[in-house]
């Protein structure tokens, strides 16, 4: 421990030094200060932490405005411009060398599920807020403004984000959050304004590029004990209500060569769903989460069962020939019993694959780093999906141990979590120097 | 219908002449008023009847009062001694010539599950009502008193029935109903006593038989047009709580090889069952009704499901070997899916096989009116079950159009009630003549 911090002092000397050099070079040894953003995640637990070791705070909660209010002081601390915008973002802004590029733009979010954890979200915010702290620090001075965001309501629909990219609707203002106030009471709450919310509205060459920094909430970095994921691209989903049509009838009293059992149908389904989805090559999910027989009583053969299909692929053409194949087989299956099973999709994602320079810089930062790295999809959605309609994007994960997310479990070490920021920060070096808005 | 006016005519005249007979020889002509019978059965749906067709009469409803009182009066009017007994069941008695000889019992339940039909109970309780009336009209004379019983709550549980056999226990008074009122205020409301319930209990010997005439709520009979089902036996039941545990995840960042998907396994469950039940010989039936997934959401890797298992069979012994194999077979299949597969038993419910004697009581009269019959299980439970414990019974099907019970378009045609009546009435007689309780 001692050691690190000395290890952390003579860096911050030696960036002082290079404090004015041009980005690209200051690359090769500028590093956060990995105890004081492990200090301030710590920190985080304060708004929202239950006695169980996990977190409640939804999005446009009370607890959500404090931490908000603690960032917004941080960033100040940063030397950072912040503002609430519209749509309930906090944005702190860093001026850069060059007026007329678009700005850099990296964060997360701090809104979690309902009883979370402390890491999903957070490890991107903090980061990037120490990102923003060691460049002031260090007074290095980069070609491009850098906006550094918290994003609001990530989980309960990505509003925030979704908002900067012109995709939320005013339709969606009277929805519900995942707490008590709607989207549009939530966003007013943290001090935001819907009716203006086409002010955030950005296009496209307005953002240089995106960079987020979040844990990976599956097993694969944990697994294979590697540093950092470098994210190809956040999948595409699509989501069905399917519903098979039987024949209810007394369990008791109905011979089991005269039944149209919908539940037994659905089972077969189930199985022929992960059939479908593992026979051929590819990182590509499905899943069956939810599913339920009417009446749903012991004595009564089912006849109706209804169920939510999910495909997830890093290729929206492949989501939809996983479904073709998996409805091929529906309809085979469905002869054979003499049920009937029909799909309502209800939910569509676009897969959006980050920027290949992005990734370039990614990787040259963690070797710069002396860390492991594997490319690797995102399966889980993200802010940087909504900014990946608009601008150039980059995605950095770091290991979720037992690739566990939204629930209290989560946990990513502190050298992890440096690492990440460390990644991050030289990532934004290095797009600095490299990418422009042209 | 004029021919059947008159013919039904010319029977009352033949009874009255027979009418102080000996049953057994009565019994080669005696038939009930079957267009009578049916405008009672029409009757009945003025108490609970819907728009839609349907009856919600449940047990302990005003509607099930109201029915009582109606079904009273026309007890009274068939010369019938009744009253309504602590646990709520309305009797009505009619003496014998043997004052030493124990009461023949028969009828059958009126109350119905929320939105029901009109034939599930009543058809019994209508039958047994109008052989009253058909035997008091003939004047014909019996050497067993004869009890026309309606039991209660037959739907919620067998209450009515089950308490004559001593197994209600004074716990279940708080237990709900299917309506508002629990087991205790309702024998109270119907004009019952619980703290009461010791005075209706019965011991062997003290029922000569039951006779149950019910409709069949299977197929069977209705798909091979056959007049009457000679009851082998109430099957047994059992019922478990399977419960399957897995690993919840994140439904995208989960690769298909790393998950332990609790609902990919309940699938195969409910495959499994099926076919175990099936690969063996015989009329058991297994069902799995009931099917739960947790969290329960499209984008979350089941951690758990939940089941219900039911198994039904005429032996209690097959009932065990079948749950066996399935356990067998479960414990393979959790070993290839990495899941566990557990099991609680939360209801059994013992075979009740009707007495051979009144089997062939029943072809008899069966066969005495020129009518199709077949034996079979029944695969429902009846209040006969609880009589099963204390008497020997007997039971008779009529025919469900399509094998449908508990839904408002129950059906059994007018024709099939009076035939059905008419077997009840001669199982009666011949019961009468050939049984004593010695």
């Amino acid at each position: 421990m001692r050691f690190f911090v000395y290890l952390t002092l003579l860096i911050g000397l030696t960036a002082l030094h290079i404090g004015t050099l041009p980005s690209a070079l200051a690359q090769s040894n500028l590093e956060v200060d990995g105890r004081r953003l492990n200090e301030t995640m710590s920190a985080m637990k304060t708004f929202g932490g239950t006695p169980e070791g996990g977190s409640i705070r939804v999005a446009y909660s009370d607890s959500n405005k404090a931490a908000l209010e603690y960032l917004d002081g941080l960033m100040r601390e940063a030397g950072l411009a912040t503002h609430i915008d519209a749509a309930g973002n906090l944005v702190g802004r860093r001026e850069g060398n060059s007026n007329n590029l678009a700005p850099i733009v990296t964060g997360s979010h701090i809104d979690t599920v309902p009883n979370g954890g402390h890491y999903d979200g957070i490890v991107g915010v903090m980061s990037a807020i120490e990102v923003a702290r060691t460049l002031h620090e260090q007074s290095v001075s980069l070609r491009h403004p850098v906006e550094f965001v918290v994003w609001s309501n990530e989980e309960g629909g990505k509003t925030g984000s979704r908002a900067v990219a012109g995709a939320v609707k005013s339709a969606e203002f009277a929805l519900p959050s995942l707490g008590e106030r709607s989207l549009g009471e939530g966003m007013q709450f943290l001090g935001g304004d819907p009716a203006a919310l086409e002010s955030v509205r950005r296009n496209k060459g307005d953002i240089a590029a995106y960079l987020e920094l979040h844990i990976e909430q599956g097993a694969i970095l944990d697994r294979k004990n590697i540093a950092i994921g470098v994210v190809e691209g956040i999948v595409g989903i699509r989501r069905w209500n399917v519903t098979v049509d039987g024949f209810a009838n007394h369990a008791g009293t109905t011979p089991m060569d005269q039944r149209s059992d919908a539940l037994y149908t659905a089972a077969r389904f189930v199985t022929l769903v992960r059939d479908s989805i593992t026979e051929i090559p590819g990182t590509q999910v499905g899943t069956v989460g939810r599913i339920e027989a009417f009446p749903g009583a012991p004595n009564v053969v089912p006849g109706q069962a209804t169920m939510s299909l999910e495909i997830r692929d890093l290729s929206m053409d492949k989501v939809g020939l996983l479904f073709d194949r998996i409805a091929r087989a529906s309809e085979i299956l469905a002869k054979e019993t003499g049920a009937k099973i029909s799909f309502v999709q209800f939910y569509e994602s676009m897969a959006a694959p980050t920027n290949e320079a992005i990734r370039k810089i990614i990787e040259g930062s963690t070797e710069s780093l002396g860390l492991s790295y594997q490319r690797m999809p995102s399966g889980a959605g993200h802010d940087a999906q909504s900014l990946g309609t608009i601008c150039p994007i980059g995605m950095i994960f770091v290991p979720s141990r037992d690739g566990t997310s939204h629930a209290p479990s989560e946990f990513t070490s502190p050298q992890q979590i440096t690492d990440g920021a460390n990644v991050l920060l030289r990532t934004l070096l290095g797009v600095d120097a490299q990418m422009d808005n042209d």
